[in-house]
């Protein structure tokens, strides 16, 4: 299986540095350390196991590092601050790795502007040398972006000119959307393979300051600590994100078993490859659970809002990478319902304590997470079901909920539904729910009524609502019929269905710019045999079919 | 080279019946009438012949018909309403071919929608038996869908379980985010071959009304008149659209002859083949132009307001369609910007007359046709430049402004940069252009200044300003660069950069779905061999690549 795990002692890739208040990110990228065989990692270029380092270093910064308060991410090599994602290892990979790599890149950077937004840890990028494609598009998910003004750094997007495909992982959209750079203007910076230096950089909105070299590291660090000094301060000492524990399910020969599956301590995986359905099992706090801030600290990883969120995202990105053939989720849900909503309730009441708010924050992303899984998602709701409070969210955040007609069977609204545990998009699942009646989800985030089954199809949180005679058959049908359609078909739809309203930044990342990274990618001139990503760096150049589309 | 050009008097497909304050447009496809050979037009299904009957039609209702208040689209035929897009046509299409056949009939579409909330012409759609994929994509372009309640008339979107694409025509987006059909239902109802009739049809908000067979019509008739009856009043008679005179140029052998080109009679497209390079030159008014209402109607089509922009339409799917391998649209504007900026103040200070709104309409139509290019467009500013009013919107709205550094050189911000004229997401192209520095878009809109072109670049209006020493040999340069780039990465990357700030439903038809519409097309598991599309009728199934991404 995927091995998502890292920890800064065994960084091969990056240098995670703890100054008091301010901490430093170095990229130190090991070029004999690729994540497959068979590419270098040249000129700090990343393939996934560098991001992995980064995704890790950005979380344990929010849990085990609160006193700090500012970041600046740099690097270690003199020559390159970051040459972007390599691209021999994109041109060697299938077309759904490209893609999901690009995906978890993206929620990478979408993490560490979350990092700045909600936590309040302002980022600082340091570009010390050339600043290429990903590179660029890295600094471009900090708040500030400092470049040493010689004539070597320079911020570049090369990826038109020099790959014939896109500055995917956000680059496009953050240039107009979050830097808002004139549009004439990123055209011409997309389109020029050599980038922009010093003070027409600076000019133009690409970076936010720029110093001489000699002054460099001294003016991003003192910025550093200026920032530092003017955040609100979060706490003196945070909590260890221990590795989390997977086993094989009983009889599972290895993970490619898709007989069998995995499982976790609050999350199991079944895997049924002849059905290409995975069934997800989720459950609720068992045991004493924190109840405020200190509790939270004391309890550490082990309280159960922190170990089974974590546990959840590993699980997706195990279906993302390593099971592409499954392409039906089943969501069930377990547990004692008053349990989770009094955790949450708790998580609520104590939502400005520093550990508190980084849980809910957690919550959040692995939720989008979920959105975006390029799979079909269903939710199951029988009488064992803990459909309540965030697992509720999970449940309306599949493609369809189907629940048993019974009055065993509850929903409940929790606390954490009315704002806490925004889409990509920027609103409520209930909002994206109720599109048509805005007050229905006022109404339930409001109230936070438990309903029967009943009662929930009636106030729409259900899709199906199924007599118990029926139950096997319809729901074993339904997961048949799904599994059966064009899987880039459904991908498509669920991408355009799932988000409804208006985009913005970062959900036009995954919808406008992804979408067409996407189309590109599947291109011959961009991955054909004579396209511009194979031929990088051969001899002969590309050759394009020149019809525009 | 395509015409373009349909007249009631000769429709195939449709039949435009005029009673009074009501229109009726009847779909009738005649099967042996297809666009191309190779095909047959059954159940109603469409091609672009068809469609290009639907956008002449809308057309002349604005401009012919200002009588008419409301509009009822129909079937003349018994069996089907509509079929969609004819999915052999599809089949046998191109990839090029597909993508703007889409994009063309989705403009369409949006054609409809802006008749009914710019002119005030209510539309009903009334659905009378099947109506599948396309058909309802179009019904989804109404503000009403009216359906007979039987068991043979349905509501279908089957494009994702048949054919293995999109409903790619906006039906996904207009679902969730016109019709805010909530997102499990939408998901459900796009993955049913069958579709929903009647009552379900209507809970689910799929339609507006359901009637019974018997009653139909005349309950639509009568809800239409009610519509037309409660709808302001526009004019009692309209003014007739002639053809569009277009010839080629002298020399030239036919329009496929790159070296040469063709025009109209503000409109000159002059093609360079070997350069991949397509120059358009805009003319403004000469001689009287109408001052006011009375005049406009008096002048009718031969307004240059009106005759312009018609050409420039015409002129922009000449080269979408025929000219797929231009890569680059050079734009120039010639005239007198005195005479140009006083047509467009008189058109200003009439807008509320109906004539004079639908110019105006019609010229906003034609510019999000442009902003919609899938080629690069540079605009060239020169000493006969006439950069002016919504010429100086048409440069802007090019992916780049070269500018001459002369003070014989003129942008003048006209009357209709406030507003009148909004580029697909709402918002202006000086909005859009200098998101950044919203004031300084607001100050240019109401301060309408006339700027040198060192004066334009001080405030943002210019990409680049050249010396005349260099002009020549740097905007040959420039261009030679931009056409030696990869077709795709260039398309998706000015769809990404052209569109700043949030999306509405217009913009995320074409952002999100028609960008992942066009991946899928170009996957083995809709077109490749065994794929869905390919398959679609055949014995055997498709057979599918099961990886999901």
């Amino acid at each position: 299986m995927t091995d998502f795990h890292r920890h800064p002692d065994s960084y091969h890739h990056w240098k995670l540095q703890i100054d008091g208040d301010v901490a430093h990110l170095w990229m130190n990228v090991d070029p004999e350390h690729p994540y497959k065989d068979g590419y270098e990692l040249k000129l700090n270029s990343y393939d996934l196991g560098v991001d992995m380092e980064l995704c890790d270093a950005v979380q344990r910064l929010r849990f085990e590092h609160p006193e700090v308060r500012a970041l600046v991410v740099g690097s270690a090599q003199e020559r390159a601050f970051c040459a972007g994602a390599n691209i021999r290892m994109l041109a060697g990979s299938t077309h759904p790795f490209k893609v999901n790599f690009c995906k978890y890149t993206n929620e990478t950077r979408l993490s560490l502007e979350d990092l700045s937004i909600n936590s309040g840890v302002k980022t600082i990028c340091a570009v010390n040398a050339a600043c290429a494609g990903g590179g660029y598009e890295l600094a471009l998910a900090c708040d500030e972006i400092h470049l040493v003004n010689d004539n070597n750094s320079a911020v570049s997007l090369p990826e038109v000119p020099l790959l014939g495909v896109l500055p995917g992982t956000g680059g496009l959209t953050r240039l107009v959307d979050k830097r808002k750079v004139r549009r004439d203007r990123a055209d011409v910076f997309c389109t020029m393979a050599e980038g922009m230096r010093g003070k027409k950089a600076l000019n133009w909105g690409l970076v936010d300051a720029i110093w001489p070299k000699s002054k460099f590291q001294a003016s991003v660090d003192e910025h550093a600590k200026a920032l530092a000094t003017a955040a609100p301060k979060r706490a003196a000492k945070g909590i260890s994100l221990p590795k989390i524990e997977r086993q094989l399910l009983a009889g599972a020969k290895d993970s490619k078993d898709l007989a069998e599956g995995f499982r976790y301590s609050c999350v199991t995986v079944e895997l049924d490859a002849d059905r290409r359905k995975a069934t997800i099992t989720v459950s609720g706090p068992t045991g004493n659970q924190p109840k405020n801030g200190a509790e939270y600290e004391a309890a550490g990883a082990e309280a159960w809002a922190l170990r089974c969120y974590r546990e959840l995202d590993d699980a997706l990105l195990q279906l993302r990478f390593d099971h592409e053939q499954v392409g039906l989720i089943v969501l069930q849900t377990r547990g004692d319902r008053d349990a989770l909503l009094q955790v949450e309730k708790d998580l609520f009441a104590n939502r400005e304590h520093w550990l508190c708010h980084e849980i809910l924050l957690h919550m959040a992303r692995v939720l989008r997470r979920y959105d975006l899984m390029a799979r079909s998602t269903y939710a199951l709701v029988d009488a064992d079901s803990c459909c309540a409070g965030a697992f509720l969210e999970l449940t309306i955040a599949s493609d369809r909920v189907y629940a048993l007609d019974s009055d065993k069977v509850e929903f409940a609204v929790g606390p954490l539904s009315c704002g806490l545990l925004p889409m990509s998009h920027g609103i409520t699942r209930l909002d994206n729910r109720f599109l048509a009646q805005p007050e229905q989800a006022a109404k339930l985030a409001k109230e936070m009524p438990t309903l029967n089954a009943a009662d929930a199809d009636e106030n729409g949180l259900c899709t199906y609502l199924l007599d118990p005679v029926d139950w096997d058959d319809d729901v074993r049908i339904a997961l048949e019929e799904r599994v059966s359609l064009s899987p880039d078909a459904l991908t498509g739809m669920e991408a355009s269905l799932r988000f409804g309203g208006a985009e913005n930044c970062d959900s036009k990342i995954f919808g406008r710019l992804s979408a067409w990274q996407n189309w590109i990618f599947t291109r011959p001139n961009a991955t054909g045999d004579e396209g511009a990503l194979t031929r990088y760096g051969a001899p002969e150049g590309a050759r394009f079919d020149w019809r525009r589309t």
